[in-house]
Parts: C-alpha cells; sequence; structure tokens
C-alpha cells in the first residue's frame, strides 16, 4: 500500500455521524491462567459431543456446496423439544427461531419491532448488548435503574411509570439479569406486561442456572406480546457454535423471516447444535456442578467480608470492597494474581464468572488476599 | 396452544409499519432432479476437504464452550493470502474482513455508511438482496436501469449524471452482474469511483468465473472509497458454510468493527473456511470445468435461437423466447420438466445456473424441445 496511505484513518471514511469516535465493544481476550470474565460454561463439551459432531460433518461436508435449510427446521425442532422438556411447557419448532447467537435473535427482533422511530426500554445494568443492538438498528434506548439498595431488583412500580411515560415499543428483562444475576419473578414480569405497549423481549440466557420457572409458561397468555430468548452459549458449553434462539407465538417467527438475512445460519452450524441437543442432559450435568460451585463462591466471598448479590447464574456480582480500592483497581489487583475478571462499569461492583473449581479457588484466594492487605 | 391463539397472525403483532404485508425473501427450495436456480457450485468438496474439516472440527470440539475468535484473525489471514493469489494483488489480512454470507458483510457496510437519511444506489438488474438490505438498514435504495437493449451493461453517462444528482452515500456495482452475467470493466468502474460522493461496493461474488481484473487492483488509489466484497458460496463448493469478505483499506475493517456483533463467526465457521482455502487450487478446477460448461450452455443455446447475455458467471441470462410465452409461462415449462431455473421478475428473461454437464444436458434438451413445440 502506497506511503500517503498509511496516514488514513477511519476519520478519513464517510462513516455515520453517530459512529464516530466510538469504539468496537468487547471484553478483554487477554490470555490468563483463570479466565472468568465471560461467563462461559468452563466445561469442554464431552467426547461424546466432539465425535458426534465430527461424524455429522464428514457426512454432510459432502453438501456443503448447497445452501443451508434457510428455515433450519431440523434444528428448531431439536431446540422445541429442549425447551419443552428444560422448561415443563410444551412448544413446538413453529414457536421457535434460532439464529448466530442471541445478539443476532435480538437484532432481528429490533429490525422488527424497533428500529428508527421507535424505542426499547431497559433495566440496567444489564446485558450490555442491549443498548448497542438498539444502536445498530436506529432503535431509542431508554433506561431505568437497578439500584444496589434495592439489590438490582426492578423496581416494578417505578417500571410501569416508565413504562407508561414512554411507551417503549420493545422492552427487555434480563432474567437472571447479567452482571447482577438476580432473577426478577414472573409475577412482576407479568405486571410489565400487562403494562407494555408493544413486545416484552425475555432474556433468558442463564435460564439453566436458576429454579425460577421460565417466562415460556406465560406465552399462551401474551402471545401477542412476548418473546423470551435463550442461547446455547451458556449452561450448553457450546459458546464457540454460535447458536440463540427465541420462543414465541408463531406470528413472531414469521415477523423475524421479513428481516433475517437468508440462507444466515451455516449448515454446520445447524448440525452441530442438533447433535449438542441430543447431548444436553449429560451437558446439563455440569450445570448443576457450577451451581454448587457458585454457592460455594457466593458463600466464601460474604465470609471474607463481600456483599454479593443473590445469583441465579453462573457468575457472582459483587461489592463492598471500596476499604481496597475502586473497581478498576480491583480489577487489576485481580489480574496481577492471574483471575481475569471483569469490571462491568458500575462503581463499587465487579462480575466473576464461575469456573471450574480450581479456578474458583484461585479467584476467592485472591478475594482473600485482598481483604488481608 | 389455547384456541383463540390460533386466530392470531402477523398482522396483529406491533410490526414496524414498512414491513407490513410484506413476504420472506426467497427462492423456491423445491426439490427437482435439476436445480439450477441458486448459483451454487454443483461440486460438492472434494474428499480432502471434508476429511480436512471432520479433522478439525474433531480438534476443536473440545474448545466450543469457549468463545470464538471475534476477529477470526487466522481465517481473514488465509483469505488474505487466496486473494493475492487470485487477483495478484498482494493484501493483508488488515485489509480483510469476513462474516456469515457476503449478505452480512454487506449488513455490516450498510449500517457504518448507509441507515436512516442516507441513500444506497444500485444499477438494476442486479442482486435482490441489495435493496433488501438497504431497506433492512433503513437507508434509501435509488436505482438506475440496466436496459436489455444495452446488453445490461451499466450507461455510464447515466450513471454519472445520476450520481451527480442523487448523490448516493453507498453505490453497488455488481460484476459479473447477477443475474445478467455481464462484467463492468475497470474503467467504468473507476469513472464511478471518481463520481461517487460517498463509497463503492464492488460485488465480486462470481470474481472467479470471469477473465476481467479484480477491482481489488485499484483499492491502493481509492482507500477512502472502494470496497470489493466476495464470498465463498460461488467458485468455491461452499455455500453452505456461509462465509463472506470483503477486501478494503484496513480503515473499512475498524469501520464494521463498531457494528458487527461481537463473536459473529462461529469456531467451526471459521474452521471449516480455513480448510476449504487450504484447498483452494484443487477446488478452482471445477471452476474451469464449469466456465467450459458454461461457454457450451451459451453457444447452444444461441445455436437454438435465444439471446443470451455475454456470462462471465456461473449462470446464465436468456431471453428472445417470447414466441414461446412470458417468463412466467416458461419457467413453469421448465419446471415441468424437471429442471428449475429462476424467474428474476425481469420481463422476458429468465437465468439458469450452469450446473453438472447432465443437469446442462437436461436444461438444454427443455430449452429445444420448447422451441420446436
Amino acid at each position: 500500500m502506497a506511503e500517503q496511505n498509511n496516514q488514513i484513518s477511519l476519520a478519513d471514511l464517510p462513516l455515520r455521524e453517530e459512529l464516530r469516535g466510538k469504539s468496537a465493544y468487547g471484553a478483554p481476550q487477554l490470555s490468563v491462567a483463570n479466565q472468568l470474565n465471560t461467563n462461559e460454561n468452563p466445561y469442554p463439551p464431552s467426547p461424546e459431543i466432539v465425535e458426534g459432531i465430527a461424524r455429522r460433518v464428514a457426512e454432510l461436508g459432502k453438501q456443503l456446496n448447497r445452501y443451508p435449510d434457510r428455515d433450519a427446521v431440523g434444528l428448531r425442532e431439536a431446540l422445541a423439544a429442549y425447551v419443552s422438556q428444560q422448561t415443563g411447557v410444551g412448544v413446538t419448532k413453529e414457536q421457535v427461531w434460532a439464529a448466530n447467537g442471541s445478539n443476532e435473535v435480538l437484532q432481528q427482533l429490533l429490525q422488527a419491532f424497533g428500529g428508527p422511530g421507535r424505542s426499547a426500554m431497559g433495566f440496567v445494568p444489564s446485558y450490555s448488548m442491549h443498548p448497542i443492538l438498539a444502536a445498530g438498528t436506529q432503535t431509542e434506548f431508554v433506561t431505568v435503574e437497578r439500584r444496589a439498595e434495592n439489590r438490582f431488583d426492578i423496581d416494578v412500580d417505578e417500571a410501569l411509570a416508565a413504562i407508561d411515560e414512554r411507551q417503549p415499543n420493545v422492552i427487555f428483562i434480563t432474567t437472571p439479569n447479567n452482571p447482577t444475576g438476580n432473577s426478577t419473578p414472573l409475577a412482576d414480569i407479568e405486571r410489565i406486561l400487562q403494562a407494555a405497549p408493544g413486545i416484552v423481549i425475555v432474556d433468558e440466557a442463564y435460564a439453566e442456572f436458576s429454579d425460577e420457572p421460565s417466562a415460556v409458561g406465560m406465552l399462551e397468555q401474551y402471545p401477542t406480546k412476548l418473546v423470551v430468548s435463550r442461547t446455547m452459549s451458556k449452561a450448553f458449553d457450546f459458546a464457540g457454535g454460535r447458536l440463540g434462539y427465541f420462543v414465541a407465538h408463531p406470528a413472531f417467527i414469521e415477523a423475524v423471516m421479513l428481516v433475517r438475512l437468508p440462507y444466515h445460519l451455516a449448515t454446520l452450524s445447524q448440525a452441530a447444535a442438533e447433535v449438542a441437543l441430543e447431548h444436553s442432559a449429560a451437558t446439563l450435568q455440569t450445570v448443576a456442578k457450577l451451581r454448587q460451585e457458585r454457592d460455594r463462591v457466593v458463600a466464601r466471598l460474604r465470609e471474607l467480608g463481600y456483599d454479593v448479590i443473590d445469583s441465579h447464574s453462573n457468575f457472582v456480582f459483587f461489592g463492598g470492597f471500596d476499604c481496597v480500592g475502586d473497581s478498576a483497581a480491583v480489577w487489576q489487583r485481580f489480574l496481577d494474581q492471574e483471575v481475569l475478571i471483569r469490571d462491568v462499569g458500575v462503581a463499587g461492583w465487579l462480575r466473576a464468572t464461575v469456573g471450574l473449581p480450581e479456578e474458583n479457588d484461585a479467584f476467592l484466594a485472591a478475594a482473600a488476599k485482598m481483604m488481608d492487605d
């Protein structure tokens, strides 16, 4: 490339004005002994899953010159069976839609139900992609705060007042909530559903780590309002497979078909997810282990004097370290001890993924040392 | 689901107004002996590719609980090497971006450089997803016609006048053009580049089927304007892998990183594409075969009295069947003989993919029969 082209930067391109000066999303992908920053399941897929996927790939490889099933019917059938079994609520493939991660699922929903001139409401802090996806689809993002003094629960009265005032077209409820780990009771979700003028997306990315019943049970009562989004990135040890999905009335599937990119889901992505779903019972045993570890981590942190939000997920949100330093300083001190956690930008609080027992030991040892110093 | 929920339809959802009454994109996925409607490469991946992918999957399966490389660096390096070799123009991984099909690549570019209040220009008939992607990103789509009497070439003087008048933020030039098969000479592209007030996306999805040099050679001269998009769905026998990419100044890669969904490209998608690229030399031998078949099909159709546009791609665009019937009727008559081709909505013209020799024979036999009747 010619010398003068080395001088060219992003600022020289005719980028949309609102993107100027922005920086790309992303948790640091640092290489550290204990990576507890992205809420992955630390258990690798079982040898049966790996072999099963390799076998399917060998079979399907011969068809890779053909476009994938555009509507991923087989995969949606497998997801419907899984959701029916996991939630106890029978759903069919006509009620399930799948895409490359829940990010793409949510983007499609915002394209269909949000967009320019429309708004989405979130209860923050919550999943940081919701406002980013809203911005990417030109949807105004309106926030209602979850407060530490309320243990980061949604204040439903305040929520209803905000809904009444702002009339959001889309409402996001993340439960269990990321990054705070707590759940929103179904009764609270229902009050919000009743008040919502548009659609309500209940983001259940971490549902398998919680005892709360799934909002899927309310689909029959709120067919034109409720969408429950889920992912195989968390409970399933399948973050690399990129498979998100939602469950809703079949009309919602028709709606996203208007905006989805044709052939959005690769043949191998569909097949690998199907294999992973065949082995869901075994995979979910790792979820039971992680829940035990989570409870151990929460109890120990509290013993050490940290303030920990009740967690229904595979991570813990903790504070009470003001004596040590601010979030950034404490995050760095964990990193100095080879423990990478996440500073989500909530002053006085940090998030740590529950990992393997030895990783959690390393995290807890660092946490103990910090309080001793 | 309760009885009354069966009555609910898409019209009952709070869908965006402009989507109401629309129907989903899609070529019919009918099962017919000769499927010549989606411009796939009819040759399956070689056993070496299939085995290589299965082997990589078996290795990588153990890491599927981890998120993929967010920036797909290894794959972009492999793509850069391939583009350098195929076009003769050296490019680096910093100049290459990859996503789930060229559709996602183009959507990301429109999110960054198009969007509400901005416009994109296309020379139609062309790839039918360009206006759909524009609509999905709220970008106004402005068209300039390619006319049959001009053999569907871009009338550059008319294009420059339209650019001057409409000042499009994004200009699409598909070359070789889908569905018409003809190429736009580099000199014409350059005149459009010079006039363009924003960016120019040269969509080279079918480049490997053409002898025209790639627009990649002009990147150095137009670093802030030119983006060349490509795909592994056509020349590569890899439509099921969903891998699209673009080549541009590194600043463009920074731009799409602001709008891409994090971890958009699954671990298996990245790995499978890398394996396919390792075998590109062998795969491209099928391209040579298809080019020969294409030339045979074009020559025979002309012998039969059809009007055929010069094709630099893996499909033929033909007319001259007015004596037989309109496009829809002729399309149906091909289908009646187990040959599925594509009616792209250009009156008096149809598109047929070049398939295996026996598929092309079936197509030509049906074409001959039609003229005899």
